[in-house]
């Protein structure tokens, strides 16, 4: 068993929690979820059975992680971020699908969100989406598509508005180079990924 | 009373909760809520005295329903849907409303929701609505306006973007009749339901 | 220490909650939260150290209000409305940040939202804005943008539709006058605030 911290009113049913992992109150983690080391898991947050956390995630309060969802390293779900896996949902309790459909559970969608990237406040994230590395979704978006990595995503449903940095700040295209204007760092982009230039 | 199970963190204050519904932690059900059998009512989830909710009833994670609001037989309500029942709501400690609008509770607007319909996660239902029976509402959508039954409505505001089964499957349009093209079935539509042509 | 009333269940943790107060279940105030006197503090709610509340403000279940986020008087904030504290979002457990950015709290923007405005159910609030006095924000809107006093804004973003009056109720333009179809009062509009033509 590791070392992690729990608030007294917070559930942790699973075993597989990481060292110096924090929950905090009236949280949820469910058995057989995997929470990495060194996350931060807010009031209210539910973590599903099948939910996967790596290390040094952050769960802002009230985000629910499902079965099927993939958070990697350094991932950020901000207050109220939403997360699904399944596109056609009814209630499994419909007598004409309970045989059928769900008891098939060919409705689990995969979602994947990738090393550093942030889902802004209230943001929606359709089941089978993408997101890449680093990139940067608005609060308040829907994500209906992939996202490529250090992107910025705003709006419902969200588009693509310009590039980021790991920090989380927008570049400014120059020629065929991206500047950041608060450190006046410098980019090239080598496949979708910015390496600075010297 | 009925034999329900609820999650020992659970409060249920109603006595009106039907058999074989399930109320997970954190779960908050108020004195005069009416919950049907077979409901299942996820973690965080909120059900205010004066809300009603039928038989087989899904409420995902962090839900909160209403006095005012209806959910029939059926009903999904994804997780972080929310509902209201006010559409000019102000702080009711404001002096100049305490006594005189809020007191005649004339703020109260309904909201119906037809059975087997499915609310997305994370959308907005405005008071006044009826969404019409196995619906579907996209995940992050602003419903403003009925959505009609059997109908996929996305975006913010809502707006249709086509027809949908019992199933969830959306429908292609071929001549008079609508496909389903995961099940090959194929319906005709008679007063805004699908029958299954032969 | 003031009188309020807390539901058995609600963690308060701070000392400065005024007098009339009412807290409720699975709610969270944090050390050194500031609540006025009068205020209603619905299930699930979080209010975080260095979040400021004044008299008679409204919180619905599942708001989270976080440090840097100023609610003057009579304030409503409906159910799930998400607040944000950041403008670029990155988990704070990412090692090229851990030490530069965010022990420097140069992340956090602060968002005021004045007197007797009331922010739509699951309406979410980008960090930085001032939202004015009884200005109403749509249910289901993203905020990224200060909205004028008595001002309604809907949608994402969120844009103005006309302006309101204290009660909430949208007012018709009649000449340079503004009229409340449903009192039949009218006004005029002074630096921002409706004046009744008597």
């Amino acid at each position: 068993m590791s070392r992690f911290t729990a608030h007294p009113t917070a559930l942790v049913e699973t075993d597989r929690v990481g060292e110096g992992t924090r929950i905090w109150a009236f949280a949820h983690v469910m058995p057989g979820a995997v929470v990495g080391p060194d996350c931060n898991i807010g009031d209210h947050a539910f973590i599903e059975s099948g939910a996967v956390l790596g290390r040094g995630v952050t769960i802002k309060n009230g985000v629910m992680v499902w079965k099927g969802v993939h958070l990697a390293d350094y991932v950020f779900a901000g207050p109220g971020a939403v997360f699904t896996n399944d596109l056609r949902p009814r209630s499994a309790r419909l007598p004409a699908l309970r045989a059928q459909e769900y008891a098939e559970a060919d409705w689990l969608v995969e979602t994947w969100v990738e090393e550093g990237a942030s889902i802004g406040a209230n943001a929606t994230i359709l089941a089978g989406v993408r997101v890449g590395a680093y990139a940067m979704i608005g609060a308040g978006s829907v994500v209906t598509k992939d996202v490529a990595p250090f992107t910025l995503v705003v709006g419902s449903p969200a588009r693509p508005r310009g590039r980021v940095n790991a920090e989380g700040r927008v570049l400014r295209a120059q020629g065929d180079r991206w500047l950041d204007p608060a450190s006046g760092k410098s980019y090239r982009f080598v496949s979708d990924r910015p390496e600075e230039c010297t």
